[in-house]
């Protein structure tokens, strides 16, 4: 997609998803675990590991979402990821959450996030949510005629 | 991919990720299990049902392939599928294997395949593999500028 077309948060998540596929993580956008929860960057690593990372462009954008501690359940370890200019000291980093800043084009792993190994049927069926959300839209991209 | 830039058996794995898809099941063509394997679509259903689908165009196309045994073991259904005007009678179908017919736009289950459950270990494996490729390919395609 143009860069133009991208929403501040989606400039980041484009950023974000550089970062970790250098990490060798393969990443999914706007995920949604259950419904009324939406991540914006889920990534699956090698072994199997779930990070989610929360996107947030500015302090406002940040302050306006009091639903975060509901991701830390989804995922082995959760992390924020903000532009440079972010006031990173209004974050609750250091509470198991990690940091990442990015910009439109790459990022860096700031702060590591705790890790709080999701139990394993969990894990399980998130695996399997994944794997059928990231080949359907593979699908939807590759064959426009799918109806 | 326009459609004349398709090759015969990518022209016939596209009707049938388009009859899987009704199915529910999520598919990801060209799909290395192992090392020198390759099968032409890999499919996930609701449950994590792994079926594998051979393509084969022409009497030819199928004649050459002496690996398919090979593929029974990365699935717990296997089918073959091949166009309407293929001479389906010379295919072991009937040992396990299900069939469908399809054509550039869709397909139809024929025979249904048997079921052989793969093993936990293995399933976990596949799935986690399914999962990131799909990912992978999705990432490279919405995101041209990726490296």
């Amino acid at each position: 997609m143009p860069d133009d077309l991208l929403l501040p948060g989606q400039r980041i998540a484009r950023g974000v998803c550089r970062l970790l596929r250098s990490h060798d993580f393969a990443c999914l956008e706007e995920v949604v675990p259950k419904p009324g929860l939406r991540v914006d960057v889920m990534a699956m690593g090698p072994k199997g590991e779930i990070w989610v990372i929360e996107c947030k462009s500015s302090r406002a954008d940040y302050q306006s979402d009091r639903k975060w501690q509901g991701y830390l359940e989804w995922c082995d370890r959760f992390f924020w990821a903000v532009p440079p200019d972010f006031p990173s000291e209004i974050l609750p980093v250091g509470e198991g959450a990690g940091l990442i800043v990015a910009d439109d084009y790459g990022g860096e792993i700031v702060t590591m996030a705790g890790e709080v190994p999701l139990a394993g049927a969990r894990r399980k069926a998130m695996t399997l949510k994944f794997a059928r959300m990231a080949a359907l839209r593979h699908h939807a991209l590759r064959d426009p005629g799918l109806l």
